[in-house]
């Protein structure tokens, strides 16, 4: 399984994990919305800023 | 690995190879970064528009 785990990354750089396992990530019209491989959501106000998929790592940008 | 194969996604939802086996994707001044397994880059005007990671997909819209 390729999943990753998804980060919130503040202005200062500073990263703390928001979703284990994600498998989908799908824009909806506020933000966007995690989808783990366990079935788990989470939407938040923000968006996709950055990824480093070997380190399964999924960088979201907050609003 | 965990790597995935990057799509472009036109406004009718066709999908076209971009580039294969990423491993990073990094926002620049007018675009983003895309770095492949194998070092090989690419710039495109665009976003991420979403991800499919346990189908090894990252999906980006061009501007």
């Amino acid at each position: 399984m390729c999943e990753a785990n998804a980060y919130l990354v503040d202005k200062s750089g500073q990263e703390s994990l928001f979703l284990e396992s994600v498998d989908k990530v799908e824009p909806e019209e506020e933000g966007i919305r995690l989808v783990s491989i366990f079935g788990e959501q989470k939407f938040i106000k923000g968006k996709i800023h950055s990824l480093s998929l070997v380190e399964h790592k999924v960088f979201i940008q907050p609003e």
